[in-house]
């Protein structure tokens, strides 16, 4: 397909090279251009607008938040503006609700058609082309996506033909994880001044009830302490628990372990610990139980 | 080996059973003595007393609660007056870490051995002599118990020589599965208010990033809003945290996710759900979400 | 003086017609024009447009929230648009201090003055020129408003010439009111499961160490149940704790009474009460203790 | 009358003082003899047990904890073994709701009268005749104690003939302290790092909504950042707390606030404040803001 990919980010430079290892025609468009060059040397053409990078089948969006998404899809050379009719923009970033509601509008006011695809997976993931996509929108668009998304992603779970739905899947998929690191968190203060090995703790807890990627992952690295260098800043995990919390708002449902990991998550940020992996929480908790490493 | 087991519930009566089946000769002793039928017409013999069980190299308590632990451990009849020198108190029950560390003392004084060995796994699991056995305790006498765990565990767990450790290790995996239970609930309330399906959404989510035994049991009791007949009823579970967040503050831990599961477990009985698994935090905080079934 | 009046709602009404019977010259905008009739019957002007009733010295603003203050001062027809230079803007209503901040850039441009005096005060202390004020701004603006802040109020508190300083102080006064209602409620919902007639309680609490006016107000509606009519709806205070709670974030400080304030609030709605007073808080947390009226 | 006086710590060594000075002929007892001195000069008699206080027509109780309470009442030289027929035991402790219903069945069964009068005050107030009683009790009894509570108070509110029921009320007003204490932190920490006077801050708070005794205390605490010598230390608040909610549990009642307040307590005294003031919250929730001073 002849395709846009926008945001070349660790994630979106990553994605974008699997599409065009499978041969899909690729213009990459990204904020910083510099970032571009090893897709243009590997084939992609090289878009200096984020409208000019959307005159094909469909454009994706990979970009760090809703403002960036805002900034590349209005105005005169966004993708709003420039998309031709009936062309798909695949919005792949993790957004709030709002935004993802009103770009399904925007769109289907202009003729054209708008899918909502948020994806899980860490930058390694996003390499080995086994990210899992979360897609929501009009069937044929889906339809005509499936190419692309298995091109990026080991499994494709659809959600009907709401686009916002997608984003609620994604958030709260988030939070969920959110949830993890807090009470791993809690678990290891209580464990390590306990006289417990946070290792064999660790082991116990990965070999019986939580044998998934979410305990091995964020369980190890608090275990280490080892919170940099970050995989996922502590002011991007921010940024997902505010979206979280603005759409279950929205939708009227009360979230508190949100609203707790919300007020620890500005706790560590408030503490010097914005530049490190979110599961410094690990860190946040084990000071307020005192311990001083 | 010559062994008593006292308490018969539906985890002791597995566990037992396992422990004939294996070839250990076994005294039993219950509260309510028919409860011992079964394991009687099996071969073991029936204690009238809970010292009486403990005439042989070691016993092994499964009781409900503290109060029982108590009940059968102390005064004239009971384990600790009658055990005889050198023989192990093998406690299996899910207790609190005052409680452990007492009868460590108290065994000791009398020149016997007390090791704490609490058990992950439901009936089912015992039944299948499937548990995971978190031992500690003095290695003379973990490696004395080995015989016993492999009869009716799949792995044991040890964590050393403190007896209480681990009591803690067992009541904070409990609380990382009351964080489950209460996270999976926010979620799938901002899920249905969404109008996203639960079936599919936890299909999501226990093919991906939460493949965990936890995430699937009480994931699917929660997506299909089955909290009768209960597994594990929500005052046990309340009394677990409650053991928890006391050996917490005695260690000098905030747990603020335990503290919030207390709340809803306590709104959840104070609702009328007493009777309900403990899942019924579903329920709790679909009604908070002003979702009316 | 020659002043502008926009924002005619309960308070707007009452403090407009202090302004007027303190001899001021008033010129009157309200979105609904309806509302102005009262004052103009009273010696009023009435402007169409909110640019129209900001041609005096100073325009005071009193309206619901932000959106609204947005677009009475934002935009061709608009305060900053259209305010003589030197002359000042007195915002009065409850907004967040990213918008506070915005304006006082905006008329800062402009030439024109920006200062923020948000008020406290339920409709009757408007009515009775009783109301407290926070103001913050340039020094010779304050002074410039004193005689408006005084033909309104019972005392003006002067809080440095940073314009958001004030929305702060004002934000978290209502913070610690919205923490007042809560505690109370969860205190009512205590006294009434154990028998306490609520009150003789309220008597107690008021007659000793909480003899405020909060205690009385608040203590008063959840001892007598009485949640409509409403004073202060519960979506207007989840309104300002979700401001609160944003300026907080943005501070770096994390406000754990207020995310739990907020997710009670929201249930409040959910459940259906989103037209009684935010004091309804104490239905909820009745409800969540099992308390059926 | 003839009374006894078991307890002299700050606040019983006051209460007896006042007692003795109305009139009364007193017997006191406390664990540390030593500090029976000055009463003893000023005509009290001293008894070697707490049951040789408690050979009158009634003996007071004021004492640190349930501990302290139980180790006075019960035992052979307790107040239950050796109080007269038909006298009353006034037990005046902050004490929870489950030893003050054991209290009452092991006088009633004795042939005596337990009483329940928490009072409300600091040391200051004690030594003023200031406190506020709080009283429930059979009738009888709690006018045959009227002349104590007049030589102690400044006002008695009556809560009934359920003794316990003071309890609860005593217990439900230190938790609205705390909430107070908890929420003013809160405030001060948003306040500090918005650049905002703390004092004329608090003068703001306590000219307006705020006029109670518990925000100029405790505001003024926390403003002045003056958290030692300590009032009321860390580990009585905590302890307080933990009454408080297990009363509420027992009720079944979730008290959010609470369980926040008990976590931010158990921090603080983690942190090495144990000494301090339990109003040095206000530095915990300081330092989660990342306020270092």
């Amino acid at each position: 397909m002849q395709i846009g990919f926008i945001g070349l980010g660790n994630m979106g430079q990553a994605m974008a090279r699997n599409l065009l290892q499978a041969g899909h025609s690729l213009t990459v468009h990204n904020r910083t251009p510099s970032r571009a060059e090893p897709l243009v040397a590997a084939g992609a053409r090289l878009a200096v607008t984020p409208g000019d990078a959307a005159q094909g089948e469909a454009v994706i969006t990979m970009v760090a938040d809703d403002r960036a998404l805002e900034a590349v899809s209005f105005g005169d050379g966004g993708i709003v503006a420039r998309l031709p009719p009936n062309a798909v923009h695949v919005s792949m970033s993790t957004i709030g609700v709002a935004l993802s509601e009103r770009l399904t509008d925007a769109h289907r006011e202009a003729g054209q058609v708008y899918v909502a695809a948020p994806v899980f997976g860490r930058p390694e993931a996003a390499a080995a082309a086994k990210l899992f996509v979360v897609a929501a929108g009009p069937a044929a668009a889906l339809e005509r996506c499936k190419p692309l998304f298995e091109a990026i992603g080991q499994r494709t779970f659809a959600f009907g033909d709401h686009p916002a739905t997608a984003n609620v899947v994604k958030l709260s998929g988030n939070f969920l994880l959110a949830s993890v690191v807090e009470a791993l968190s809690e678990a290891f203060a209580l464990a390590r001044k306990s006289g417990i090995d946070p290792h064999q703790y660790l082991e116990l807890l990965t070999s019986t009830l939580f044998a998934a990627p979410a305990y091995k992952t964020y369980g190890g690295l608090i275990a280490d302490q080892r919170y940099e260098p970050a995989g996922f800043k502590m002011p991007l995990a921010l940024k997902d628990v505010r979206l979280t919390l603005a759409a279950a708002e929205a939708a009227g449902v009360p979230l508190p372990i949100a609203s707790l990991v919300r007020d620890q998550l500005i706790s560590g940020i408030a503490r010097g610990y914005g530049e490190s992996d979110w599961s410094a929480l690990g860190r946040v908790v084990a000071e307020n139980a005192g311990i001083r490493d």
